[in-house]
């Protein structure tokens, strides 16, 4: 049994706007014991991702929401310390959904193992995840590019839009980022391969984006809503696919900006398409498969950003919001024993 | 050969905002006479529809335009008058797309004949034409409405609106229209067969789309845009489908307006698809006989609003942008010889 006591991140108040530090806080408990079926986990890694805006939001989302008082969800990678399942041991690297803590009990059934000389553990968060499949069924079953096509994607250099631009390029397309700094473009276009990066924060987003598509766009993988959309929309081919993954631009906005006008979307034939990607869990094993061959083969390279400490969860949280994160947002909560 | 003169409405300039009959002129000159392989037709009815704001707005559209000085384009029902094509014989009734004339050359291989036992020859402009394919189209294959969803459609009184209430129906579907008067709301329920229906021009349009729809929304046949959208939004349920049919409240508009914010569409997964229907003409086949079968059966009703007078085609196109029109707007510019 640990000695240490169980640290968790609780919603204080659901932040009105961009979070504040002062929404969280981070509390202390005995570490909880496990019932018969259950195990204790000690939390590794904690993915951090803008899908938790809307979680600890309120109203109306695709999940439930944390009430003030609970512990922030997300998804973890830890290592069991006490099981009571008759499949899992001592030991073990499982991923789960544990949330902001440093422990936490859970159901040994819905954890999957990890075997870490198959891959790094923390990826199964990252480009083996969720957000890995994401970028997945989103670019290939919504957006569907074919060779020669454009494909544009947003938060370019973010878990999943770095996904999105490679697998797009291992499909033969021309890929165009758009990102938030200098640094991140050079990274997409230097180290990744994209054809082009467009840092929105430059001004003439439209123009830019204009020259990086000389032949138009014919899928947007959205990550940001706002001003991105409107100017891709412009520029837009017929019968374009826009597979809608996130809109973080507005969420933190205090009440609902209006949209695009959608004419475009009339002349052009094109397609928006929302999509959760817990619908989608019955495209893991093509997934894991596609992608865990590409990188194996050096097609598909990932980048994390690892902050060390719950503590430090909230602040990173924000700042994922505000784009400063570079690559996977990861929280180091524990030791990883593999590394 | 024809002793008349003919006369034709030709784009006088470019409308800014709403259209005004001084945008149009009429224009008469000799009957032009057939070469080889065409035949000259005399209008019978010349169907108005809201594309043709786009035709003669300029820029880009989805077809090229009316340039000023050019005859208004537009699909017509004609008589051959006169046959130089070996398929076509005078008197003969064909499916043209002759524009606002009195009398057209055309190629003989472009043209439909129609058999007035079959339908009477104005369906081919409606019901059993384009704009019913339209309808078809957008909902089944868009839309693709499952018994006991709810399916709302706007301009639910128009050519297209009331036969994808109707369509909604016989594919057992809770139907709600959205229309600009009790008199239409009254049409769609009592004559059509429509669950219900909401005068938009009443206000509270959201309370109202609310308590018509008290499932939420499944598939919404989107012709209009603006506010109704709006609303439509706030009540989608998750995987709604909205085929995009046109914007016709934005049509006027001397520029863009914004859109609807799309966070909804993102929550619930949802579907905007822009649809034209010069894509999809091989369903006509399919098309012709479900519609025909369906209105054999009196299970397919459609309502035809007539104006006498090719001179009278300015004001009445300028009616439907304004939603005077109650039913297929249609312009009789010459005898039937069928009635």
């Amino acid at each position: 049994m640990p000695t240490t006591n169980r640290r968790q991140v609780v919603l204080r108040n659901r932040p009105v706007g961009m979070p504040k530090p002062t929404d969280f806080d981070l509390v202390e408990s005995p570490v909880p014991e496990p019932k018969e079926g259950e195990v204790l986990c000690r939390t590794i890694y904690l993915s951090l991702d803008p899908y938790m805006r809307g979680r600890i939001a309120g109203g109306k989302s695709y999940a439930a929401g944390v009430e003030p008082g609970q512990t922030v969800v997300g998804g973890t990678v830890s290592e069991v310390v006490e099981s009571r399942h008759p499949d899992l041991s001592r030991g073990d690297l499982v991923l789960g959904y544990d949330g902001w803590q440093t422990h936490a009990v859970a159901r040994g059934g819905g954890l999957r193992k990890l075997d870490a000389k198959q891959a790094p553990i923390s990826t199964a968060l990252g480009v083996l995840g969720m957000p890995g499949l994401t970028a997945y069924v989103g670019l290939l079953d919504i957006g569907q590019p074919r060779p020669g096509e454009t494909v544009v994607v947003s938060a370019a250099a973010g878990a999943v839009g770095s996904a999105v631009g490679q697998i797009a390029k291992i499909k033969g397309c021309r890929v165009v980022g758009v990102a938030g700094s200098r640094e991140k473009c050079d990274y997409v276009v230097n180290e990744l391969g994209f054809d082009a990066c467009v840092d929105y924060k430059k001004g003439n987003l439209l123009a830019a984006l204009n020259d990086a598509c000389p032949n138009g766009i014919d899928v947007y993988f959205e990550n940001v809503g706002g001003e991105v959309l409107q100017a891709v929309l412009q520029l837009i081919n017929q019968n374009a696919r826009i597979p809608l993954c996130g809109l973080i631009s507005e969420y933190n906005a205090t009440e609902l900006q209006p949209g695009p006008n959608l004419r475009s979307l009339l002349i052009n034939r094109a397609l928006i398409k929302g999509f959760i990607i817990s619908d989608h869990l019955d495209r893991t094993r093509d997934f894991l498969t596609d992608v865990g061959t590409w990188i194996r083969e050096g097609r598909l390279k990932y980048r994390e950003d690892v902050v060390t400490g719950l503590e430090n969860a909230p602040s990173a949280f924000i700042g994922l919001l505000q784009g400063r994160n570079f690559g996977k947002l990861l929280v180091k909560v524990g030791d990883d024993p593999t590394r």
